[in-house]
């Protein structure tokens, strides 16, 4: 029945401090697509001795789990493999022993990486996925090291990784598993000392937005969303989830809301590191990457994913997966655009992400037609909320979702989200409305000259003389638009010039 | 950013006694897309005077409603319109004042089609958009006709269109707005006596199955959702309607869970045509079928989606547009195909329906992946539920959607459907499960000899001797996969010849 031959699959493989991890994507549509992962909780990093040996039990679990990934490697083309080593394998003394056993294995060679390589690596994964323009700062807090980063676009300009993580410094000073002032602040100290030798330097270099990737960070956000909070990251939550740690006293009692068990030994010891990197680097706040190693590793096998603005990447490719209408689509966005600009742009949305967000809920507001066209704008919903959307945060994404949740029918308020103000979300999804419905002829062409003035929240369009008794569709559907949105308390009038 | 073209939209528009609709969809990888849907109440059939003459009142109704249409179909090529006239125009006769100026203002025009036409293009929607092979019986009550068709595959082999309808036998049995057991039975004898010049022909040639469109059969269906039964329509569940409407003496006061009150006033007139249906031709059950009128004038401008076995188009379509790896679901059906046989086949999965819903679980399973990795299976419940599936019932998209939500790890117990019965759900559940799990190196070469054999519950998997020590990925998840099914009270167990 089906002509179409299996595409090509690409593996990324990372032997990490703590876990083991393969990740299996193939490439469609200018989209990373993942296919499997496998995971093992190898803990090489508690193998090495004082002298940094490995351990015999170490290297064998490492060498079961690397057979489990062989068998799975076998049918994926060799050139669309890659497999690096990290921290502990750059400090065991014996790594030669592990490697020759483990690449034999594998029948692929291990690549162990310096700090820098993975540090760059990193910074790669967190390019492909994460959107904004301007300096960032990339913070990656693995088991046994962290690195810091900071690029724009898709260079970077310093990369530093520092020999601590969140599982050495479990080791090192939460040895008695006593969650104390005393352990935090050891915790905290050592990590700024370990940090200071690079402080100048990133000082001088600067940078506007901060990102960090890795289970730490990954933590925080699932405890954040379980409490109801934003996703924005900050030293006041931070401290603050430090004094709920220490209400208990055994790290083996902690029990914080979102905090999953499999996380809850290493978060300690990773939240005192990223509380030293917010204080010695004066961070204001931070947000999740999209991915960092393995994604960077994924993305670099695939060159022509290497594309500067992430975000109209991401709108490309999800348009072009769903057969979209992409010609409307961006009429739809022009549209949205010029009547924003009369209402004042800034002054009338004043944060930076409302007109980008305007203009890809414009983008995007007709995907959920690819699952039926009853109730589009759920699928909208669902779909903008649960795609990976490199570019977007969850925050961004939930907010796309419930503004194309409402895209047309019924007006209803938009519920609570953290993107941008609640005027602002409801600005954006008034306007998002009304250029569907101007546009609702799919040629641009065809659709009317009009005006729009706003005072704060009254918004009056204006059409030339006549528009509206010849074309009695529109004019049908601007009416009961105006009344929607005035009933909803959004002043809004239609009148001819 | 987009270098696509807007593809072609078709329009299909009824001009039906009760309400004009206005269908514009597109063709994409083999379906129909929905794009816009435009309906209003023009109520034409009650603007007939004794002497079918339509009054003035009743055509500027008409005219105004086309006014709308005709703005959004100046952006469809002239050939992609399709523009019909049902029963009404039929009667009318002064039509052609009517006609004149209808076409005036679409620009195109009107064909007032007879009623062997109407049924005839209602055979070709339901025969694109339902499954199924055998003959079929469709039956569609309109507002002033009700079209009886027997068909296999895309040829009609009867047509016919009667002069009742749920708009005429209100007005005629009903017009007292009285739900009397006088006034049922005036309507369902009336109806009969309509139906009994075409019984014996019907009889004789026969049916295998029988299908219902139209707004009536829809209602049923609301109603039946509503109150948790299953979709298929009986008899007795229609006498059961008819007791529970009668409870009201008020037609306006009629309350009927699931019942809308947009389909309210004309519900008890359709049901009592659908219970003379059903008796005088001893009609055992009747499901609501995909498509009719609209969908039959959409598909028929589109050659290319005729195709005779209409669910492995729906399979072939869904995996195209989600980029779906087809050769490797080719390959977990085939293996799910295979295991089924071992297992005894139809004395394992009686149901005739249980092949055919393992084979379209295992071509669909990983649809989910299209949003993302992590809760496939969730994804894959969402869109299996959702998407207009032709040739598959609502119940047999629910089952799917239970079906394919379970495809890999925690294995959970399937939930009421009503496809197939319990133990047959979980049947094939575990077959698929077994499937994805043998198959998960995607080359057909690689994958084990494997012999499976059922013992009413229990199944054992037998490999070749150190097959299993080989693959030890596979053995891992084998081993998993045979305790979870046998923790669930459904034993598995695994060996090596």
């Amino acid at each position: 029945m089906n002509q179409s031959v299996s595409p090509a699959f690409y593996a990324a493989i990372d032997l990490g401090s703590n876990s083991f991890h393969m990740l299996v994507v193939r490439h469609i549509s200018g989209s990373v697509q993942t296919m499997a992962k496998i995971k093992r909780k190898v803990r090489l990093a508690s193998g090495l001795d004082e002298h940094n040996a490995l351990s015999q039990e170490a290297m064998q679990r490492g060498w079961d789990c690397l057979s489990l990934f062989a068998e799975r490697l076998q049918d994926i083309p060799k050139d669309n493999i890659r497999i690096v080593g990290t921290a502990t394998l750059r400090t065991a003394t014996n790594v030669d022993i592990f490697l020759k056993k483990a690449n034999q294995i594998l029948g692929y060679d291990i690549k162990v990486i310096s700090g820098e390589q993975e540090a760059a690596m990193i910074y790669q994964g967190v390019a492909h996925t994460s959107g904004g323009i301007g300096r960032r700062l990339v913070v990656d807090i693995g088991g046994a090291s962290t690195e810091l980063i900071i690029g724009k676009g898709f260079e970077a300009k310093a990369l530093t990784s520092l020999k601590m993580g969140c599982v050495t410094w479990l080791e090192k000073h939460f040895q008695d598993r006593q969650l104390t002032q005393h352990n935090f602040d050891s915790a905290i100290n050592a990590a700024k000392e370990t940090i200071a030798p690079i402080l100048d330097q990133y000082t001088q270099i600067g940078w506007d937005v901060c990102v960090g990737a890795s289970g730490t960070v990954q933590a925080l956000q699932e405890i954040m969303l379980a409490q109801g909070m934003d996703e924005v990251i900050t030293l006041a939550k931070l401290k603050r989830l430090q004094k709920q740690a220490m209400l208990t006293d055994q790290l083996e009692e902690l029990e914080i809301e979102g905090l999953t068990l499999e996380r809850a030994l290493v978060f300690p010891s990773g939240l005192s590191i990223l509380i030293a990197i917010f204080e010695l680097l004066e961070i204001d706040s931070l947000t999740l990457a999209g991915g960092a190693l393995r994604e960077g590793m994924a993305y670099e096998m695939v060159p022509e994913l290497r594309q500067s603005d992430i975000r109209a990447r991401t709108i490309d490719s999800i348009q072009k997966r769903y057969q979209m209408d992409s010609l409307y689509a961006q009429q739809v966005a022009d549209t949205a655009n010029k009547l924003l600009i009369q209402c004042g742009g800034e002054q009338w949305i004043p944060e930076p992400q409302g007109q980008p967000l305007l203009n890809t809920a414009c983008q995007l507001h007709e995907v959920g037609l690819t699952i039926d066209f009853k109730q589009a704008g759920k699928h909208n919903a669902y779909l903008l909320e649960q795609l990976d959307l490199p570019g977007y945060t969850r925050a961004q994404k939930h907010c796309l979702a419930e503004i194309t949740r409402r895209y047309r029918e019924q007006f209803s308020a938009m519920p609570e989200q953290h993107a941008v103000s609640a005027t602002s979300g409801q600005r954006i999804l008034r306007l998002l409305r009304l250029s569907v419905l101007l546009t609702h002829r799919r040629d641009s062409e065809k659709q009317p000259e009009i005006h729009i003035k706003a005072e704060d929240n009254a918004l009056d369009i204006s059409v030339c003389h006549q528009w509206l008794s010849r074309n009695p569709l529109t004019a049908a559907e601007l009416e009961i638009e105006a009344s929607r949105q005035s009933d909803a308390g959004w002043p809004l009038t239609i009148s001819e010039r």
